[in-house]
This record gives structure tokens, C-alpha cells and sequence, in this order.
């Protein structure tokens, strides 16, 4: 795939429609006056990142309720550089008060690990059909609530999906047609536990090789909190930005490898999160990478990355967002073109 | 239903057929020389139970291999005064080691609460079709379970029930076609967490209610390990005749007081247990009880009672094994007529 013609600059350009990232983790992002949210969409648009999905759930609150909701999109005013959406999460006490408004409002549910069943059982009851469910749990957590959509006949985006059972139990339930579909952290794809001792968030070597194993299984990449949560267990400094802008160098670096095709990266990060999420798509947006030039790793962001002093084979050249070129050759412009797009949803075909 | 000719003597006699208690707790089960087998088999026809299956989980130990179960059947040997089945339990470890001829010998494979999800997986699939698996686990373990049973397309049994949200997962399971049944410790249908504070093996009154409102999904009565914990956890004498001989006084009351029928009674402790766990049916065999005549409650056994002082409106009278009476007016013939029937399985049409 890559031209010959002279070794030494031998790399080709490519374009991806606008990306997007399913678990945006934004530790501030009901913290009042934080600039998380807004420094997270900046980092997400120079990562190719043109809508985020924000994880409801913070360090230590999340999203839960009408003035969490609010506190939110009053951080959001700050800055947006891409498109959001914000989710609400499930407690085991707020089912009664997701009104008919709120649920409106949001793109979906999310419903934590460690949710006590009956909890879990009640909101699958209430969501509305429509909208997504998405989880974090694993174990026999995941399995629990891949039982409870099963008995609610209910579609459930398991996120961050990190050990071969759980990828297991996921590929079994598609195989009897249940509505799971999956995403998995890219940096769980290029790190193991092994490698960062002491951690929690990284697969192990072994799970790690699984989750390559059963790619088809896999339907969206995500950056999702492992990349903050690396760089806290590690003692570095972490943030809203974490990991974001190394997900399209490590993925397109795989791709130079052999390990992933261009298709397998669009689909990942484009065509299933629309479908999945019911996201409209967004027109006159693209994004323009360079592939097969060995660079060492470079990002926008200060926060620590475990790219550091690592060379990559692929970069952002241009992010063209709504027909205005947001992001070149490192440089952010400063116009926050973007939208909440929570309580939008479109039903694409399948 | 009660003869009204004279308020003092008024009460009746009925017949069961021979009665099964699914989940027979013995505590020395496989320890060498133990007693515990023989005298829970003593206590069981005393209770009018004709066949005792026995949960292959001891204190501390297991029967999950051929050593232990042989270990067991050497203790049987002592003196089996009803029908005894063993099964097997299942670790993380013994998947591969339980072969054909083991599957053969033993009437089920039981997989205790806190078996990890992958090895409930591997003995899913592994575990002859034809043979029943039964759990105990709870909460989101077993819903784990009851997806991995409908994932493998297995039927499963729950052994004792004791919570409103796990009976609300089984009787959803039931509604979606899974095949899964279920049985409650009798103790549980009778005494409460409250009642006996610290102790952890009796439903709250809030869950105890719910089992007394879902009859319907309640497949089974059973003994199961609820008595001997009560007790040891009350600091009372337990042993493995606990709780058996309160089995039938509990619910014959409980019959009089118009809480249950005696086809509540009959299909829960004969003929869904038969069907359930494929057991031959006795000939010549049937229980004589005593419905009305309000006594203090009376046993053979030793051990502790939460019925101790305590009235109860029916009794044993006779208990006829195979043609000969074992057992008449509180006095247990000394002839040990029991046979181990672990191996055979005998399918009732439905
Ligand atoms: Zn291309
Ligand atoms: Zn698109
Ligand atoms: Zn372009
Ligand atoms: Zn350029
Ligand atoms: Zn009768
Ligand atoms: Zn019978
Ligand atoms: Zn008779
Ligand atoms: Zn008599």
C-alpha cells in the first residue's frame, strides 16, 4: 500500500470521514467553572475526533440527575471544538426521576459496574427502547446485565471491554442474537498490564492477544478512561486529554504493520458509532492523515502519554470540520465550532 | 378440608407418595468414618423423604473428583435407610479431569456460588446434556449463570432461592423459555433474618414475602444447608438431620392455616423433583401424615430446632419404603433398605 518510489519519504495521505469517540472520559466534567470538557474536545479535534461522547461518570460524581445534566452543559459553554453528547448514569435511586425530558435529553444510559441487579433490572424496564445502553461492567457483572437485556429484549453497548471471557460472553450473546455490540480502549490494544506493573486498566498480554484474536467481535474502538487511569496508577500527569491523540497514531501504525486494515480502522471509529448511537452524520467533515512517515510521537497536549520518546507511523495532517479546516500540521484554530448533539438521533438503516 | 364431626380430635390423615428432599446438607460427607451420610438418611425417612439428593458440597470440602466421591460412597456403606443420588461439584480445576465414567456415576454436577464465570463456561460445555446442573449462587452470579445456561441452550436448577430479586431473574428467565427451575429452603418459606439477627441463611421478611407471593415459580421445597447454618450460626447443635424433620410438620401447618394446598405440598416434594432430577419413581412406597391434631413439635434428632416448643398441626405417621413400614408414630425401624441411585435416570414425559 505504500509507495516505493523513495524510501526515504516513502508515505501517502488517506482520509477518514469525521471521527468519533464513543467514551470520552472527562474527569472535571461536573466539577463547577472546570475547563476538562472544553480542554477534552480540543484534544478530541486534534485527534480527528470531530464528536465525543462523554462518559457520565466522573471521578467520584457523574451525571445522574437534572442539575448534574445542567452543570455539564454549563462547562460545555466554555469551549466545544468537536460535537458532544452527554449521557446520564444509572444509580440505584434515580430510575423514578429520569422523566420522559430527561431521558429526552441525553444520548443515552449509562449503567456502571457494581449497579445492584434489581437497579439495573428497574432501568431496563424504563429506558426508552430507542435510546442507548451502554456499560462498563465486566465479569459476571457483564454477564448479569447481558442477561437482564436478554430477558428485556434490550440493545446494550458494552464499553472498555479489556479480558478474553468478557469478549467471550459478548461473542456467544451475538451468536444467539442478542442486541450487544462492544468497543474496546485502543490503548488496551498496544499495552498490557505487564508492562505498566501495578496498574488495573490494562489487559493482561494474554487478554490482550484474545481481544486482537477476535477483532470481528470488537465493533468500535474507544479511548474510554484507561488512558487517564494509566497515567494516575503510573504517578504522571493526567487529564481530559489522555490518551486522545495517541489513538489515530497507534492505530495507523498497527495499519503500517499489517495488523489492521484502513476499512477496520473507518469502521471502528465511524461507521458503527453512527449506527450504534444513532449519531447524525456530519457533512463536510474529514480528516486527512499521513501514514508510512516514521515521526516521533508528537501531541498538543501536556499531559504524560506512554508514546512519549516513541517513534510513530502515522499523524494528523488536517481536520476539516463543517467545511472549515479546525486543526493543520499541529496547530489548533481557535474557533469552537461545536455542537451538543445529546438529543439528537437518527436512525441510519442497517 | 378438615372433618368438623369433633373440635378435639378433629384432624385427618392424608397420603403422599415418597417424598424427595433435592438438597440434603451433610456435613461430614466425605470425611473418612463419618456418620453423617448414614444419619441424615435416618432423619430423612423419619421426614417421610424416601430419596435424599445430596449437595456433593460438605463443609470445607467437595466430592469433585473420583477419590472424594469414593470417599462418600465408603461413608454411605455405613447404613443408607432412604434412596441417596450424589453429584459432583464443579471447580476451576476439575473440568478436564471429569470424564464419561464419572459423568455416568453421579446424578448431577452442582456449581457452587463464586465458581468463575470461565469455568462455569468450560463446564457448560462440557457437562453431559442429559445430566442436571444445579447452583446455588446468588444475585448477579446467578444471573451469570442463568446467561451462560441460555447461551449453551443448558437447562439449570437454583438451589434455595431466598431473595425477591433472584426469584424476579428466575421467573423472567422462565417467561424468555430458558429452562431453568428452581427450589427454596422450606426454613426460608417460615423463618426470617429478622427473627434471628447475625445469622445470614434465612430471607428477610420483605424477600420471604415475595417467595409466599410467587408460588407459581417456586419449583421445589428442599431442606438444603439453611437449617444446619441457622443453627451453627445461632450457636445451637447442628448436624446434617437438621432442619429435615421440620420439613413436613412446617408445611402441613402451614396447609391448615390455607396457605398451601397438599398438591402444593405433593408437586413440590414428588413430582417436580422427579421430573426435575429424572429419578425413578418408588413403587410400594408412600408417607402416612397426620393434618390437624395441633402437638407440640416432636423429633428423633438431637440437634437444635427453631421449633423447639413450639405447636404444629400435622406429623409423620407411617412411612412405607418399598413395601415395608421404616418408620411408624416416632420410632425408625433398624433396616437400612437404601440404595444408591446416583447413576440411574429414568425421563418422565412431561
Ligand atoms: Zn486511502
Ligand atoms: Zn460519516
Ligand atoms: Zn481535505
Ligand atoms: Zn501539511
Ligand atoms: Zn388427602
Ligand atoms: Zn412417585
Ligand atoms: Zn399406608
Ligand atoms: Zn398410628
Amino acid at each position: 500500500d505504500v509507495s516505493n518510489v523513495d524510501a526515504k519519504t516513502s508515505h501517502r495521505t488517506h482520509t477518514f470521514p469525521g471521527l468519533f469517540n464513543v467514551a470520552a472520559f472527562v474527569p472535571g466534567l461536573i466539577t463547577p467553572n472546570s475547563k476538562d470538557l472544553a480542554a477534552a474536545t480540543e484534544a478530541a479535534v486534534s485527534a480527528g475526533f470531530t464528536t465525543s461522547i462523554v462518559l457520565p461518570t466522573a471521578i467520584s460524581n457523574s451525571i445522574s440527575d437534572r442539575p448534574s445534566l445542567e452543570q455539564a452543559r454549563s462547562n460545555a459553554l466554555a469551549a466545544t471544538h468537536c460535537n458532544i453528547a452527554l449521557g446520564i448514569t444509572a444509580t440505584s435511586s434515580n430510575v423514578d426521576s429520569l422523566d420522559k425530558e430527561l431521558q429526552a435529553e441525553v444520548k443515552l444510559l449509562f449503567i456502571p459496574s457494581s449497579t445492584p441487579l434489581s437497579s439495573v433490572a428497574a432501568h431496563f424496564s424504563s429506558w426508552p427502547a430507542e435510546k442507548p445502553i451502554v456499560t462498563d461492567a465486566k465479569g459476571s457483572e457483564l454477564a448479569s446485565v447481558l442477561l437482564l437485556a436478554s430477558l428485556h429484549n434490550r440493545t446494550v453497548h458494552v464499553t472498555d471491554v479489556r479480558s478474553k471471557d468478557d469478549l467471550i460472553l459478548i461473542s456467544l450473546s451475538k451468536g444467539r442474537q442478542l442486541k450487544v455490540t462492544c468497543d474496546v480502549s485502543i490503548q488496551s490494544l498496544f499495552f498490557t498490564s505487564e508492562q505498566y506493573p501495578g496498574t488495573t486498566s490494562l489487559p493482561s498480554a494474554a487478554d490482550q492477544k484474545a481481544l486482537w484474536q477476535n477483532l470481528d467481535t470488537i465493533d468500535v474502538f474507544s479511548v474510554g478512561s484507561t488512558p487517564y487511569c494509566l497515567a494516575v496508577e503510573s504517578g504522571k500527569l493526567a487529564s481530559s486529554e489522555s490518551g486522545v491523540e495517541e489513538a489515530l497514531p497507534l492505530l495507523l501504525t498497527a495499519f503500517t504493520e499489517g495488523r489492521l486494515t484502513l476499512d477496520d480502522i473507518r469502521i471502528r471509529l465511524h461507521d458503527n458509532p453512527v449506527q450504534i448511537f444513532a449519531i447524525p452524520d456530519q457533512t463536510q467533515t474529514h480528516v486527512e492523515v499521513i501514514i508510512g512517515r516514521k515521526t516521533p510521537f508528537s501531541k498538543r497536549s501536556q499531559c504524560w502519554s506512554p508514546l512519549e520518546q516513541t517513534s510513530v507511523s502515522g499523524s494528523i495532517h488536517r481536520v476539516v470540520f463543517h467545511g472549515q479546516t479546525v486543526f493543520l500540521d499541529g496547530s489548533l484554530f481557535p474557533a469552537a465550532l461545536g455542537r451538543d448533539v445529546s438529543a439528537t438521533a437518527v436512525a441510519h438503516p442497517t
